[in-house]
């Protein structure tokens, strides 16, 4: 990428913010849900009919449309030349409790900027393409960005089709009942450059007063389970120099997990999000408890270093209080890093289009990590309100999903130029 | 008491060991239930059957049985003086899960005092009386010590009739099913004295290696629960600044707690033994929270403070992360001390036959506290294995049960001496 165009050949060139908001309406009645959510669990008929819808519209467009043999959709504009496509997309699989930007405004925002080059009959010298990944929720079918993850060869088709959902049903199974098993091959080729619009999920931009995020790369994910066995004791007759108290450590625990974070600084978060006591009485000190730490952090080696304090002292608090403990890795992710140089043109393109701009690590997973296995990726956030997402109070301000694909749009004209 | 004779008219008078157990194994077998316990739920027909064993022992001991109006029994051995008895007693209901000396103890080890003089053809200078108070446990109709409450004049016998248990059933309709509604008076005349002899119920005996404990009174207890609104939030979007962490404020709280029990010293005890979180997921903040908090010491100017640190501190925890609370008294009970000339007794005559003697606090309420606001009051406690009570695994040594019943005898001897 060291050698990507800088500048835009179409500088003045904006999507149209209310087709692109007909658009994502549209699509959001496919199996709405109350409070103006959506639930389209990946490889239901709901999802069917979401895909049914955007690849109508690729056709529309005049897009050739590719499905592959994970159901991966991608609608490919020609350019000049042959040759691997510049990319964008996202997802229209949704949480069950899935509001209606998160991920669908990536692919929405792509098809708008396919038809407004379209309207200004504009070829991009190199050719572009929306992605449309299989399962990026991961709601029924673990693990979540399965559809990319087959995309880029980080996952055998094979394996992913013989995965066996919440229902008991079957990946494969689940493809041919929509008419979504396709012939197109993964791994797919590596496109020319990735980049991925979306909602932020968060509170930062808008705490901010920020319009547009330009994504540095994803969070490296630890989560661990912790029980801990003690002994049940009457909360009134047991000194506490002779308690083993399970729910103290827990909760010592979780205070830990909070010092952690803040000692280590931002982007460290660390949270505490579920624990459970038993017998979880008012008068017995509890014999056991089970509590899980989400630990997240750009940077490896941080988190690693988080990891390694967080065993160290839950061993200390252990023996100090006699209690026995077990730890279980539930998931680990490493961190992504977005490439430098199409990080560095989203934000200087929304600088350019008068946006306030702030890079920021993403703290969610996205496809757009694992595209950028094998071609230089970025993402475009837009701020959500009180950074509420999976909830049908998801919400973004207009003038913000259209600053948002207006830099996708311009990105994506910098990205295929020529040469 | 001041004027408490001191001295034992009978100083090498002992009770039978093993008539002692027998009768605990013959009562226990009444409700058994697997791993050696019982369950006997007050005023029962299980109950009824504990009763009419302990009447029936009572009168072939030839004691005069009176049964008051909320069905408390007392059975009294005249003295060669009338008036106030020097009374022991406890109760024989249980838990759901009962061991089989909690309660029983104190009532048998009274009917062996009685066989001990009785053999040994001994007249006391006043009398002396076996109580067995009617739902101590509070199991299945609160308030837990209901009988030794309505005996001294704390609750009007027309309300505690009138409560209603867990199964809708009324006391009075109760007292009247297992025909233990009797035309003794209450409030009753007020004993001379009163002693009651009780397994521990925690640790501490046990762990210092002690025979008999002598009670120096009764923790005050205080029960809160507190309420945390914070805000849901996604583990990996949220910076730690922008958190509203109800699940953070919890787990503060409970370490707190601990804190707050270490800083103020033996006896002070504090327990957060039970905790919940919602929504209680790994990867989200948690919404919303609830915690108890059980505060107990002997001296209620520093339960007090305890209960004001507690509130200061819950306070600014909550303005520091920006959530709401909320509290709610559960239990409020004042600190009981027993009278020192009768304590001073106990551990007197323990030391005198020769057992290690520890004086300590009682954790958990007993009948004795009741007693403890008409006459000069205390208790002895004998070990509990590992502190075990409430439960089919109770244990207390024979030994320690016997050292405990022989406490009990010269005590009451030397209590029930003239003038």
């Amino acid at each position: 990428m060291t050698a990507a165009p800088r500048t835009c050949p179409h500088p003045d060139l904006r999507i149209d913010g209310r087709r692109l908001m007909a658009r994502l309406d549209e699509l959001a009645a496919v199996a709405p849900i109350d409070g103006g959510g959506v639930c389209r669990l990946a490889l239901t008929d709901d999802d069917r009919a979401g895909r049914d819808l955007v690849v109508t519209w690729m056709g529309d467009l005049g897009l050739e449309v590719t499905v592959d043999g994970i159901g991966n959709i991608v609608g490919t504009r020609p350019g000049v030349v042959d040759g691997p496509p510049v990319m964008c997309g996202s997802h229209i699989d949704t949480v069950r409790t899935g509001g209606r930007y998160d991920g669908n405004l990536g692919v929405l925002a792509g098809l708008e900027v396919i038809e407004t080059l379209a309207a200004a009959d504009i070829t991009t010298h190199h050719p572009l393409a929306v992605g449309v990944f299989t399962n990026e929720e991961g709601s029924r079918f673990a693990p979540d960005m399965m559809g990319s993850l087959v995309y880029v060869g980080g996952m055998a088709v094979e394996t992913a089709l013989d995965t066996v959902g919440i229902d008991d049903v079957v990946v494969g199974d689940a493809l041919d009942a929509i008419g979504y098993r396709g012939t197109a091959p993964v791994p797919a080729p590596a496109p020319r450059a990735f980049v991925e619009l979306h909602i932020e999920q968060g509170p930062v931009l808008e705490a901010d007063g920020i319009t547009v995020g330009a994504v540095t790369g994803v969070q490296g994910i630890s989560w661990t389970e912790i029980t801990v066995e003690g002994q049940s004791n009457h909360a009134g007759t047991t000194p506490m120099a002779l308690r083993h108290d399970a729910g103290y450590v827990a909760a010592d625990i979780a205070t830990f997990v909070r010092r952690l974070a803040l000692d280590l600084g931002p982007p460290m978060v660390g949270t505490v999000g579920a624990i459970d006591l038993h017998p979880d009485l008012v008068n017995v000190v509890a014999a056991r408890a089970l509590l899980t730490v989400d630990l997240r952090h750009t940077d490896d080696e941080v988190l690693q270093k988080a990891e390694a304090e967080l065993a160290a002292h839950v061993a200390a608090v252990a023996e100090a209080e006699g209690v026995g403990v077990g730890t279980r890795s539930l998931a680990r992710f490493e961190p992504v890093t977005f490439d430098p140089d199409v990080v560095d043109l989203v934000a200087a393109t929304a600088e350019r289009l008068g946006h306030t701009v702030e890079r920021l690590p993403s703290g969610a997973g996205h496809d757009a990590q694992m595209l950028a296995r094998v071609c230089p990726t970025a993402m475009i956030f837009t701020p959500s309100r009180d950074g509420i997402s999976h909830n049908p109070a998801e919400h973004t301000d207009p003038a913000h999903l259209e600053a948002g694909a207006n830099v996708l749009l311009q990105a994506l004209l910098t990205l295929s130029a020529a040469p």
